[in-house]
């Protein structure tokens, strides 16, 4: 039976000391209502209700899976009553406006309540979130009387909220979309087509479904310029809020995945259902992309909670496996074996995973502050360097947290021997789980290209520039007893400088460079960011006592010196270029002869 | 559907081209019964056997897994049939000797015909696989009597075979089982224990199940030294070959497992059950060890073939797949869209994909070669100076060939975005089948540690010292046209000859360092041997005309380019050294606080 201790320990800490969180919400009138105590007896609740409530429907809801019945969802045994005592617990709208029933919390600390929630439950977490993601688009864009209608009933959890972006023919690019809308003369629309992916796209956890759907109005633009966003519910709600007719959206069938076989993955079939157009016609990606910053934060949650359920299960795992003996002479004499963990390779493994665990928390910590700047924040220079940031580290966020993550939670089930193939272990369902957090929201891929189009070649390398300037303030800093991460972090940073500049002046050479080197380049800056977070750590940790702040730097050190070298390695890869992989015909790759 | 064509081009290309195998075969009087003709036409055979048979039964043979009902397994629909024609075929013998009805086929080309069966079905090839292994080890220790009993019935398929080794708490340590063997006055023995993770230890494609067992005598020394092995049979085998009764051993139950869920992974209860010692008491773990090399050869096949297969489905979905545009302008005007091959990133995972398939093939024949050297030359320096090379090589051979593929397979389903990660379109499958590859038959980690030990500082770096002077020789043979690989190859073999020194002096100072620098020993010396196989692919192209011997010599330009700068990570990694690994407490793993 897995385990999972949530980390508050571990939390407290990038929170309290890393970034002195209380001092950052009390200077800020719109954050004056959160303090250190009431942060930390939020994430308190939510390690109850993760390891009570969610962890031991983890395996229970991969086995059973969510099924499909004559145009309906059913979600596994137990799902419906813990989404009803989320609910209760008011944690959907723990980050939404006051106004509308939410607690207005920061997202520096929603992406550590989420961080439990993903441990310990993707599946589950998954349903939340999505209502989460249409209510902060609807927050942005939609009109007051929908916003009144809609917000208070998703952030209750008595509806819930979908996504319908994804068709069968048009994934990653959403210009080819072929869903139509059709204004009737009543001012509303009939919206026509098949959506592919659609989580949540039906259940039985709430009374009423809020589909969010991107469709394209007949006369229409081409291309992305011409996408417009609707709310479809799935029963029509009259004037009062109570549901009327059921509305002719439905789910045809749900896809039999990987994993996360408790979130309902739908083929969404709309036959002429009433839609309301939210905002204006044709700008319906905009507001798609409101969201975005924050679902693809969350993925790289998705990340880290699987990557510290994984570990703390390995490292339990390693205590007590009785094998071999250690190199060093025997460990205990007593016993028929040694614990494997005398074993530098197993070590290595658990080190490593723990490590991103926490660069990866004090990642998310930090753009979830960035992101609480630019929504709180008084001050609009302020507001447009957070935006900056936020829009650079965002594919970070969710690709290189992500892909770490899934490396850690691999060498998780490598700890176990044969046994973490076995299901009853739960290593296997968490890799299984963790792999889509790589595909979806835009694939780890889509998101490289992301930051070195947009984000960095397109406005002349200005956002990382900044970033780099504020990580060498950060680090020029540092007391020399800190010397080993300084020069590290300075380094990188030289380094990371220098290839943005190599690959801006390339791009203008070779158009085809830019996609070529995308995921070595983002993986170069995850690494900056991670060092520049383990300087954080350890600068934090060296101004206290004790072993637990002493292993913070201790773990700053090994990050430094076994995982921190890779940057080289891909620098290298960037600079190989474009030419060695365009220079084959398309024909090449499914031609053996 | 997936799809899969055997890579017979490919294939040819190694054998004939690369490795000159009708040469070195009409060369041996112990090989001259076959030929490239002869050798082609066996591959062509199982190369329809794996596309009509066993493809169409991977998907099935997934979904409905085998399953364990009253102390008997059954395999899913049409594994029945397949086994029977795989017998009938004379696979199981391929590499038999005739005396035993086998076809004496060597390993350069088995490896081959494996490579298709695990590409298509990696489930049912785990069967004939152990039966295989099972004869070979019978074959090495077992009595004439013994011999004349199993063998023939092994290799028609009428009988299986099984290796039971792992016990719940003993599996990379052998010395610590628990199994119990007592003599009994009949000169047969009682075997009494539990046994976990046994390949098909029931199934019903058999008639009879022939367990090989590791068990202890009562007054065995302890530890490894004190191992005994057993012929157990599931059904007493009577005078004339017949069946007689029932023996005390039955499965227990079958594991639930992330993939491979076709093979039957039984947990083996031996009460008492009849045994017959093979060779002598406490030998038993050496006779296991013969075996040992050809069995893990033939996990790094399992990974080249899921890596060719999920290369093979990736590549064509990337023709297929018709989403956003190329960089450098439109390309398919007439479409709504391009297809994803336009993009270099997708191109990247490919053509990772493929080197790692090219040089993977070249390796296992080559590693082939060499056990065919060992097993069929006839002069004695050959002999040695093969054995050494396997040793040095099985690690590899398992270890490196999986890890590559396992990526490659990750790379692939990436390729598909979310489709990837729904069953039908096969590649979430593949991943989950391949996944155990890393792990059986020894961890990867376990691979490393042998490597880095027994094979490297063990015998003072002998084995690595020679198999780098083969690769020196061969390098500096190259023409002035292939000095792109030429350069590479004497510039990795001199970094990998240097940090084997440097292992082998860090040894000495500090025990602890060989295990925490094995696994990233393990890839220098795999991208070393990777670069020594393209230089052979690539010279073996050059000299022919035409775009499929261009195209080879191309991908050991992008190998050169994209995939070798890894080695110099790797060597950084390992001299970091232990220390950082180690001076962690115990207690730290599993502490938080």
């Amino acid at each position: 039976m897995p385990i999972y201790n949530a980390p508050l320990a571990d939390m407290k800490f990038i929170l309290n000391d890393v970034f002195n969180a209380e001092q950052f919400w009390q200077a800020n009138e719109n954050l004056a209502h959160i303090d250190a105590a009431t942060a930390e007896a939020i994430l308190e609740e939510m390690a109850k209700f993760s390891q009570n409530v969610t962890l031991p429907l983890n395996r229970t809801g991969d086995e059973e899976g969510a099924t499909y019945n004559n145009g309906s969802v059913t979600t596994p045994a137990g799902f419906k009553e813990a989404f009803k005592q989320y609910a209760e617990g008011g944690w959907i709208g723990l980050g939404a406006d006051a106004e509308w029933g939410g607690q207005e919390m920061p997202k520096m600390l929603t992406v550590l309540s989420d961080e439990m929630l993903f441990a310990t439950n993707p599946s589950f977490m998954l349903y939340p979130l999505l209502s989460v993601g249409a209510g902060m688009a609807l927050n942005s864009y939609a009109s007051q009387e929908q916003k009144e209608t809609y917000l208070p009933k998703i952030y209750s959890g008595e509806w819930s909220g979908t996504m319908c972006l994804t068709e069968p023919h048009a994934g990653t690019d959403l210009g080819i979309i072929k869903t139509k809308a059709e204004r009737n003369e009543d001012g509303r629309y009939s919206i026509t087509g098949t959506k592919i992916f659609i989580t949540g796209g039906d259940h039985d956890l709430a009374e009423n479904i809020i589909h969010l759907v991107l469709a394209k109005t007949p006369d229409a633009p081409a291309g992305s310029r011409g996408i417009s966003l609707f709310i479809v519910p799935k029963f029509m709600v009259n004037a009062d809020g109570s549901l009327g007719e059921r509305n002719l959206v439905a789910p045809g069938s749900i896809e039999h995945k990987m994993g996360i076989k408790a979130s309902a993955t739908c083929v969404m079939n709309f036959d002429g259902a009433k839609g309301y157009l939210v905002g204006k016609e044709n700008e319906g990606l905009a507001a798609m992309f409101v969201m975005m910053n924050y679902e693809r934060l969350s993925m790289g949650i998705q990340g880290l909670g699987a990557s510290e359920y994984a570990y703390q299960n390995a490292a339990q795992y390693a205590t007590d496996r009785l094998q071999g003996r250690s190199a060093s002479g025997v460990q205990s004499p007593s016993k028929p074996a040694d614990s494997i963990l005398v074993h530098g390779d197993v070590r290595r493994m658990l080190l490593n995973a723990r490590a991103n665990n926490e660069a990866s928390r004090a990642f998310a910590v930090y753009v979830g502050q960035q992101l609480d700047i630019t929504k709180f924040s008084t001050d609009p220079e302020a507001v447009k360097k957070a935006n900056d940031r936020v829009a650079l580290l965002t594919p970070i966020a969710k690709a290189y947290l992500t892909d770490t993550a899934f490396q850690a939670t691999l060498d998780a089930q490598m700890v176990f021997g044969g046994h973490g193939y076995i299901r009853e272990w739960g290593m296997e369902q968490c890799i299984r789980d963790l792999r889509i957090a790589q595909i979806y929201e835009g694939t780890n891929g889509v998101q490289s290209q992301d930051l070195i189009g947009r984000k960095t070649i397109k406005c002349g390398g200005e956002f990382i520039a900044e970033y780099i300037q504020e990580i060498r303030d950060f680090a020029n800093d540092l007391d020399a007893d800190l010397n080993f991460i300084k020069d590290a972090t300075l380094d990188a940073a030289t380094e990371v400088e220098a290839v943005t500049q190599y690959i801006i002046e390339a791009a203008q050479e070779n158009i085809n460079f830019p996609n070529a080197a995308a995921v070595d380049y983002l993986h170069a800056v995850g690494l900056l960011s991670f060092s520049y977070m383990f300087a954080r750590i350890a600068k934090a940790a060296k101004a206290k006592d004790g072993e637990f702040y002493q292993n913070k730097v201790a773990l700053a050190l090994y990050f430094v010196q076994r995982i921190l070298p890779e940057l080289a390695l891909r620098i290298t890869k960037v600079k190989a270029g474009a030419e060695v992989i365009m220079n084959f015909s398309e024909d090449y790759f499914t031609h053996q002869s």
